[in-house]
């Protein structure tokens, strides 16, 4: 695992050189190159070698993923959007490049990170290579993480348009999107057949669920030390979240039965690392 | 001219349907579809036709590129960036969304646009199609574009900062940017050479660096009923323009030999679109 990281870490700072104009890129790599669990691009880059790809062909798709989801990150944390000062224990873009420069990175990143993949993946078929592109729109776009921004942002603050199916929406989308595309496209790459790609998608969508429904949670019982930024904001802003829609307990209930979910298929998988991951959720809310 | 600019708005129109989240799409459509004058994407498709190309192959490009310029025009009027409240004489994007909608649309269609491109131009040799999303990618990007926006928003109110060569960095990226990508796209989607494509890359620099002078020069001299936005407001900021640096004369007279160039290359092809286009930036100066 941690070797994995320093991978992902040394190649993001390879993908993403200081290039002119400076401020623009040092913004980019500022929160890029936050210390992180580099989650999304572990998963890409374990599902393709337990499918029997290469590391070195899923490298560029898993550092954009993460470039993608500190873009998503350097937004959010907007004073228009959650307004959030701090980040993984950090300053947040905003509050160190100022505004203007933290819109601009962040939508620099957006267009640059396609471009890690289409320059350095010239192993892959053009068909697979397109693929990815594809997906990465979709999850990086408006049928993407942005579609459950906007709903999220939206049901703040208004109890009353509060819904099960709604709550499905945001999570599917705020937070699985960017999971389900490192996942898939780990398989894509590694040339899985389109059996193993629904497994692997299936597999996804419970593990983003999870991810969330824990991070829900933390938001209710954890501490800004534990987590490097601003906790209680869910409850003191009306926003729609497990917690807030189905009590802790139930919260809790809907985390264990998805993480079991996820066991079932990882043990078709010989991987530690996908074991530590999800064990690492159960670990962090305590169950 | 009307034609195009007809099959332009009729496609974006088609490219762009409101899906779900509605606000989301309504205020992506909102910029995207203000009426226009659609140079860049007439650009691309002349370009395209006079190179032996076919409209419909260019189409998609065409689409995406204008897409890409409302995503512009929506983050460059943001409160924290130029804090326009018009644009194109209607009430710019967040006026009407909301700044957090505002935002996501504008990140929203930084990634629908190559999309649009990559789904939409089956008939595209993959090489092409590659060549034309890298191209997409640097111009809209940290290479493109932005670096221009950076450096703008940072030497605006610094007159010690502002140099010749600074002002050129920002016209050739800001403005110059997305006409050479739509100019040199229909080149490479006609399939021209080598040589021709460079010619195209000429003419856009001469076009894109005239269009910007213009646009320092009505700045100074036109109104807002003509212009559709909020006049005056380069001098008012000490804003590094042309007309700033070199004076209103010296503006015109560069102004005047750049379009001077753009004919030459015009002249070697049967475009009256093309002259109509360089015609209309003389008239509106009146040069």
């Amino acid at each position: 695992m941690n070797n994995l990281i320093k991978l992902v870490d040394e190649s993001l700072e390879k993908f993403l050189p200081v290039e002119t104009p400076e401020d623009l890129f040092k913004s980019m790599r500022y929160t890029v190159l936050l210390e992180g669990k580099r989650l999304r691009p572990v998963l890409c880059l374990e599902v393709c070698r337990c499918l029997g790809g290469k590391l070195e062909d899923a490298l560029p798709t898993a550092c954009a993923i993460e470039m993608l989801h500190a873009q998503t990150l350097i937004h959010d944390d907007l004073p228009c959007m959650d307004n959030d000062d701090f980040r993984r224990g950090k300053p947040s873009n905003h509050k160190v490049f100022g505004e203007a420069t933290a819109v601009l990175a962040g939508d620099a990143l957006i267009s640059f990170a396609p471009q890690v993949i289409l320059r350095n993946s010239k192993n892959l078929p053009a068909d697979v290579l397109l693929q990815v592109l594809d997906d990465f729109f979709t999850s990086a776009g408006a049928r993407g993480v942005i579609a459950g921004q906007v709903v999220d942002i939206e049901s703040e603050g208004h109890p009353e348009t509060h819904s099960a199916e709604k709550l499905d929406f945001i999570h599917d989308h705020k937070t699985g999107d960017l999971f389900r595309l490192a996942i898939v496209s780990g398989a894509r790459i590694a040339g899985a057949d389109c059996e193993k790609i629904a497994e692997m998608r299936e597999f996804a969508h419970n593990f983003g669920l999870a991810f969330q429904i824990a991070d829900d949670i933390l938001d209710v019982v954890s501490d800004f030390e534990t987590m490097g930024k601003t906790l209680g904001k869910d409850a003191q802003s009306g926003k729609l979240t497990y917690v807030s829609m189905f009590g802790l307990n139930n919260a809790k209930c809907k985390l264990t039965c998805l993480l079991e979910k996820c066991d079932v298929i990882i043990n078709k998988y010989n991987s530690e690392i996908l074991r530590e991951i999800v064990k690492g959720i159960r670990k962090r809310v305590g169950i």
